[in-house]
């Protein structure tokens, strides 16, 4: 970080005032980790010099705080989220976690970068430099996630992450998913690391489960990080071979007992930082942000200056950022009041030695410019009902489906199972059967690719629910009962650029407008968790409450081990492999 | 450190066999504070896994080691060196300290930059690539240490300091000793820490005694470490400013009990890491290196986990070396197998995976070729006797002289003190004063610029000693009763090349040749420690006991508090002036 040393310097000599005091405060050291009253002297936006009270300033600063006796602790730093995953734009994202005592964040743009490519980077990295909230990005390594299984926006080889590597804000290689790509020795893989390592950047790992040889090829690849670990086990495992680990709550995740059981082991725990990678705008206000981490961890009974270490000080050190996470001289002035440390909201934070936060409420100002950005539903050519139809060559009959069927009870991983099924003037028909309902994966990257298929126990009764948001191409995903419900819906989502939508009786009766790359809306965390509310209840009202409200979101998701449905068709993700439509 | 990750993974995999597997050790895992069972397989240098023994080993490799149940553990970093301090290069220091299990040394050729400037750190980085010890270099901060006040053989700017700073294996700035200048906004101080921090280098902080805002100045300049610490206290202050603290033991100073007193306040202890400062030669081999203050560590009290780790770990994490000091998959492969954790003697050490030291033996193959450099003893111009007179305008009768006087038992700070001497022939006369002698610093960087005073209970007896090891600028210094031993001391230290001499009734009775610059032998550190023996013994000849053995190399240091002789007169280290020879 640019900054005025001369001035910083005379500053902590007492030779020109600085900006800000906070007084009267306990003051948490995180290199120490000792607490003891202090006055923090900032300037330029950094820590000039932390004063013990009865240490005389030599000029008065031009503004002073008073702390009234509370903590005074670094502000928090994320060290892996999707903003995508809010369905907020960056800025509206910073208003949203700033209050809850976030102050640095680095982020994989990697949803946006599958619709928009290069461009969507772009628009992360700009959208984010107009908040308080400081944004880092890292190059998303697995665009597409799976080439070959689906389409989409973009594809991002070695050249596309040696130029967004070389962008100002930009501090590494977004989370290596393509784990056994890295440890089988895929040539993609090892160049796009080689980019990375070449270009200085961090290497950020996303290893579920892995240990043993895999997990050692992983780290010798040079992957340092990870923030999959869901058992204590793993966590050592992870960091007896040097990686990093983000203790991970997410909107999704959360194995926290594991995680804490984890740390107990283990005697240090410099190693450790602290990510929510996805996080929910409805979460995001009731629950907050890395805070809710930190609290989390206190309630599993870890040592809250431990934590609160992990989430500033040690996420800094794992991404080598010199200035960010503590209060010390030369750092920059990120810090946050607290009445007690047990990740409750702060009652002010400041970002670069600005207010940006006061009870609860952003106070930085509003970026009122529309961000530019295109209409990214590129679904014209499905112009019709039919269009939604499974033909069969059978113009009349039965034919054999490769119907998709639920593993298990939790409704998210899937198998195929040959049935039956009846067809009219060569449409599949589900007439009858009330626990089938068709999928359309359609193609909104300029391709005119869809699959239409079967699917068994999805939950829903009548209508159509669908989405743009869907992991990791995001292309279009509607499940629906009939045909004319699916393309009233799909007109839907290409009136509002893309986003969450049911259909009833043709009816649209919920709608959460993302027309950011079909990803992300432009309002705020509050307006967006209220749509979202209301497109839940329109979810409960065609769909069983079994029913995973994000259903669609990962019914393309190739990482999975089982049956999704891409633009391409049915594939196995544990097989990385193509399964027909019709059975044999 | 350039490393094949394709056959790094594919060795972690099991599909290509490694160089080398050491078995049957007790694995010392600093990142997580573990000692566990475990076998290290080794290609091309690096760590490709460490295995639990219970796991197979795919392809068996190349070589195996049976560490026989003992510890295995990193090699040692030592943070912060100067290598001239044992009179050997930087090629005999690697077989000096690779046998106590020391892999990386960061170096601060501030001594021979003072004689031959960016050639002579030039020579320390060649010669250092020589040695299987790493060895890297920082720019020399403060060359001269105190401009104006004596003539060295070079001076660095920013520039000087940016093209050091370009080259391989240079990774950083070293100590900036001028704290003075950095905290009170030299110009000078700031251009080169600026010239480091744009080029993304180290800024190694020698601050000693400081506090308060001049301690925090010193960080907020973007200091990053210091290992001046005498106290508790310091240590905690520099601490929670952030500051890396280097644990030193040196051959000329040792604080372990109070600096042990210090991090036992501490919590946390992974900003502290260790250095060895100074090392000559006679105590390398007699106590060792880095592990002497581990041992220290450990003998005060100190977990000898969290010692190793200091010493290992922690020293390359201050640096930003990410495949140094530690044993995890893509990690160099520089390892000891110790008996015990307790700084002892290793059995065997590893660099790179090469077996580099057995039961103190080093192993590496020997550098055969000599150095190339010139004789720095451009002293001709002193060509007799009488260029040693101290001549007064009187011819004959007394003048009144600032004899420089011992201010305490130490005899290492002094005073000035008025005396009126006699003089015949224009020459100040000692005659009937044992306790006075001459002593004359001579340039020999080129300008026929030479000081002759006289000291008072220096302990001459009788002949001369005098050395071109002479902080910070080595001038030749010589300290004698009569003219002629001076002119014939000169004449040996020319003769050697520069080294350490005593002269007795016009012969040679000792002499340590230093023909590299006047600081460092050729040969080993065997031999260096045996000559230095028999100077020493030769020195005790004509001085007293209570005269320290290095009163000459100290004669000159400017940074002294107290009166100090330069080639441009006596000066008054605490005021940064000159003071006359003659008194009013």
């Amino acid at each position: 970080m640019k900054k005025d040393r001369r001035r910083l310097i005379a500053a902590a000599m007492g030779k020109i005032p600085c900006d800000l005091t906070v007084k009267n405060v306990q003051y948490v050291n995180v290199f120490t980790g000792e607490i003891y009253p202090a006055e923090v002297d900032v300037i330029d936006g950094f820590v000039a010099r932390v004063r013990y009270p009865e240490e005389a300033q030599e000029l008065e600063s031009k503004e002073t705080a008073d702390g009234e006796g509370h903590y005074l602790i670094p502000g928090f730093i994320d060290a892996h989220v999707h903003i995508e995953s809010s369905m907020m734009i960056p800025e509206q994202f910073g208003r949203a976690v700033v209050p809850w005592g976030t102050t640095t964040v680095c982020t994989d743009p990697h949803e946006i970068a599958n619709v928009l490519g290069i461009d969507g980077v772009k628009f992360m990295l700009e959208n984010g430099r107009k908040s308080l909230l400081r944004q880092y990005v890292l190059a998303p390594s697995c665009v597409p996630a799976v080439p070959g299984l689906e389409h989409s926006g973009a594809e991002f080889g070695e050249e596309e992450i040696g130029e967004i590597l070389d962008m100002d804000g930009v501090v590494g290689i977004a989370e290596l998913m393509d784990y056994v790509g890295v440890y089988s020795g895929s040539e993609r893989m090892y160049r796009i690391m080689e980019k990375g390592l070449e270009k200085n950047g961090f290497l950020q790992g996303h290893g579920p489960l892995l240990s043993g040889k895999e997990l050692s090829a992983y780290a010798a690849a040079g992957v340092e990080s990870d923030h999959e670990s869901e058992t204590a086990e793993e966590i050592r495992e992870k960091l007896r071979r040097g990686m990093h680990i983000n203790l991970r709550a997410s909107s999704l995740v959360n194995h926290m007992d594991q995680l804490a059981e984890g740390i107990r082991q283990i005697p240090y725990h410099d190693f450790i930082s602290v990510c929510t990678d996805d996080v929910h705008a409805g979460d995001l206000l009731a629950l907050g942000h890395v805070n809710k981490v930190v609290r989390y961890s206190i309630e599993h009974g870890m040592d809250p200056v431990d934590v609160i270490r992990m989430a500033t000080l040690n996420g800094a050190r794992e991404y080598g950022f010199k200035d960010l996470g503590a209060l010390a001289p030369g750092y920059a002035a990120d810090m946050q009041l607290v009445k007690a440390l047990d990740g409750g909201r702060p009652e002010r934070v400041w970002i670069g030695g600005k207010l940006a936060a006061e009870n609860g409420v952003y106070v930085g100002e509003t970026a009122e410019e529309t961000p530019d950005f295109s209409n990214t539903m590129n679904v014209g050519w499905m112009k019709k009902a039919s269009d939604f139809s499974l033909t069969a060559e059978t113009e009349n009959g039965t034919v054999p489906v490769n119907v998709i069927v639920p593993l298990d009870s939790t409704n998210v991983l899937r198998k195929v199972e040959r049935q039956e099924l009846p067809v009219k003037d060569h449409r599949v028909c589900l007439d009858g059967r009330e626990d089938l309902a068709f999928v359309c994966v359609c193609n909104r990257h300029g391709l005119e690719n869809r699959t239409v298929a079967v699917i068994q126990n999805f939950g829903l009764r009548e209508g159509a629910v669908g989405t743009t948001v869907s992991h990791d191409s995001h292309n279009a995903v509607i499940v629906y009962k009939k045909e004319k419900d699916a393309l009233a819906l799909l007109r839907e989502l290409e009136r509002t650029g893309g986003g969450l939508c049911v259909v009833k009786d043709g009816q649209v009766t919920g709608s959460v407008a993302l027309p950011v790359a079909g990803l992300m809306s432009l309002k705020s965390c509050r307006e967006v968790a209220g749509e979202f509310e209301q497109y839940r209840q329109a979810f409960y009202q065609v769909c069983g409450e079994s029913t995973p409200l994000l259903s669609c979101a990962i019914m393309s998701l190739t990482a999975l081990p089982g049956i999704v449905v891409t633009d391409c068709g049915l594939v196995d993700g544990g097989k990385q492999e193509f399964v027909d439509v019709f059975a044999e």
